[in-house]
């Protein structure tokens, strides 16, 4: 949990969760292990992959998952539990073992993303603070990851933050990075998670100054001429020539922000060069997704912001993942899988194994074994990792370290897929998930 | 800002607001006192009205943007602005006055929402902080205000928290219950805004135990007759059955949360009350948004629980208000109208007056005087209201309060809108937005 959200994560739960929690333990039944699995019965309509994000903070909301004097008091006064499970949750900790997709992985429909092994009491309250954080920074990272590959060579910086809740937006630039994203105007993500952070100026800047020069001029005597400015707050082309007079041809950028930014950006391409700004890169940012990225390919652009498509996952804000228990130990000992069959919603119980087939480098199949795969699949590459064992989190999945290693993960399994993932047209998985059973 | 977002919100911040204020320093014109304005150019496509709700979670954040050790640590280490401009930093308050609608007021295109009248230096930093709160939670309320128009006399719940980042879920639900929502299954935004909170169960439960029978008796047992039980597990009918078995006709509630919900909802009245379970509730939670509520107008439901649809806005997940600079003091002490002319993005400078002409009870008009309204026009209701005078913020507009204040304020404003406002096809904006100039 970012340490902008405070304390305790406890409260960030749905109610249910703890009247389950009353009734199990009532019924004895809150002691039986269970697997609970995270994952999504489809892709957004048209998607081609997931992108998974959302586990590193996850594991650090983990340990902030404590029932205090304030949370307890509240469920009390409230009347929302009784003081045998209020007594219960005082002594809360997660001793179980959660496994899962590494985070940055792409995923198919059926991708068993984050199993929970634990008693049910101690998994069922996870439900909602789990699943917040996987769809939400998973339908970020998907947006991000398309666009990303839109963008080709050419550098993306995330610049949402205004157009989203305001810790959202700390999410959201995590989760840009993961997927492909060189930098992001937001500082609290900037100090939360190590990304590299950008911003120059506003158009408030230049109406704020009696002229477009005097503005200018100011900027660039503060900032240096490596600054990036503005050209659109009223008219480009006599604000291109102005920025160049005031910063000389080693101004470092110029930031586009409204019209027809192909023409425009080929026109102030031209005009830079003419005035000898052959290095002033160009950056566009008017609401900009992945379309229009792929639009402005042929475009002399050097690197786009991208605000309000990203931070609202570009048409899919939620990535509509699930947790439902899928299996659990009966009085006799055993595992038992178990499934719900309500119309449209039924999901597939059991243990899970899961591997992605590749043939020749190029990912063919999302294999998913119930309970294993058989051996002439099981050698595919193994998506399953560790994440939590016997309660103790691997660190090396928390903190900006995480994060970095969740963006090689990224990097790798977008290489690994067919071509026909990188489409931006609506169409079905880039490769279809296939179960086994024993 | 929500207790759960930690000490300081300053860093919930875009970094070109620093090196905004850093040029600005250097030149001189942060001081020039300012007015910036907040407002959208458009409703989300479609749509008849909005909803302008985060301004109390604003109020409390602006008490919270400070600078401190951390956060000029941050900044100093990373270069990101100068000694000078980070010393200014650590003593920033906000003495300035902010005024806007009444939270729970609904909007149109071009509505001054908010205007933050302080010095350059003092104001501009409040943009991210300010447009985050107001885009996420404005875009909640305003499809929590349709489909709780929808819904009529029936109860709607927030069930949306697994679907949206941790923190806007606590923001989403106090956004619905401004926006006529009766309840939320977040435990957090119960505690944090005074909200009622509801949930019993979840499939899990049903499948923890051997049979559904023994769930339900469970359940029963600890929670009482008067809990609901979730049928669609295995069969709704079958289970439906069971449970009047177990608890008896006084059973409190049943939930339906997959399939036909009109039809299954209609079979499950039937044979409740062919059961005598005569004042046993419905409720139908999958999916839904305010079409398929309008669509179950007829059918015998007590409540809805939504959850998806809700969080992400209904197809509208931010409200895309902007935050530009609108006058500015010039060197001769004048207050200046000041607007770019961004294609497609241009704005209205200068001070605006809002009032809402009524006409027998009927909102007429979103009459906009800049800077102020003709006297035939200015009797209209008047829309804008002191936030912040001189630094002092109205307490009476934040915490639970402000909350209760805000719901009453769009219940009022919903009542007086023409019955057009309440269509739920695509339109046009229920009254038309007029500018008069002096």
């Amino acid at each position: 949990m970012s340490d902008l959200t405070g304390p305790s994560s406890a409260l960030l739960t749905d109610q249910y969760e703890l009247t389950m929690l009353q009734a199990a333990l009532h019924s004895k039944a809150a002691e039986r292990m269970c697997l609970f699995e995270a994952f999504g019965r489809s892709l957004p309509a048209g998607r081609r992959y997931g992108v998974l994000a959302g586990t590193g903070r996850f594991l650090e909301a983990l340990a902030a998952f404590r029932f205090g004097a304030e949370e307890l008091g509240f469920l009390r006064e409230r009347g929302i539990v009784d003081e045998d499970t209020l007594d219960w949750l005082a002594d809360y900790r997660f001793t179980g073992t959660i496994r899962g997709y590494a985070e940055g992985e792409v995923y198919f429909p059926g991708s068993p993303l984050v199993t929970v092994q634990a008693p049910f009491a101690q998994a069922v309250v996870l439900e909602t603070l789990l699943l917040s954080m996987l769809n939400h920074d998973s339908a970020i990272a998907a947006a991000a990851s398309r666009i990303a590959t839109a963008a080709g060579e050419r550098p993306c910086a995330d610049m949402g933050s205004r157009r989203t809740q305001e810790d959202a937006a700390v999410a959201a630039a995590r989760a840009a990075y993961i997927a492909g994203f060189a930098s992001t105007s937001n500082l609290a993500a900037g100090r939360r998670w190590g990304l590299h952070t950008i911003g120059t100026s506003a158009h408030a800047f230049t109406l704020l100054h009696d002229t477009e020069r005097e503005a200018f001029a100011a900027q660039v005597a503060a900032l240096g001429t490596g600054t990036t400015l503005l050209l659109d707050t009223y008219d480009v082309d006599r604000a291109l020539t102005t920025a160049i007079e005031v910063a000389g041809p080693e101004l470092g950028g110029v930031r586009i922000d409204s019209g027809d930014l192909g023409i425009q950006a080929a026109e102030v391409r031209a005009r830079l060069d003419e005035l000898g700004a052959r290095n002033t890169k160009i950056t566009v940012t008017s609401d900009l997704d992945e379309y229009a990225v792929a639009g402005l390919a042929a475009a002399p652009v050097d690197s786009y912001g991208v605000g309000t498509r990203l931070v609202t996952g570009s048409g899919a804000p939620t990535a509509n993942l699930v947790y439902k228990l899928v299996a659990h130990v009966d009085d006799s000992g055993e595992w038992t899988a178990v499934q719900k069959a309500s119309k449209g919603k039924a999901s597939r119980g059991g243990f899970k194994e899961a591997v992605r087939t590749v043939d020749h480098g190029v990912a063919t199949e999302e294999a998913i074994g119930i309970p294993a795969l058989p051996a002439d699949v099981s050698d595919g590459r193994p998506l399953t990792i560790d994440l939590v064992v016997d309660g103790e989190v691997d660190d090396a999945l928390t903190g900006p370290p995480g994060v970095k290693r969740a963006r090689a993960r990224h990097d790798e399994s977008m290489a690994e897929l067919p071509r026909s993932a990188h489409r931006l047209q609506d169409g079905e998985p880039a490769i279809p998930t296939v179960y086994y059973r024993a």
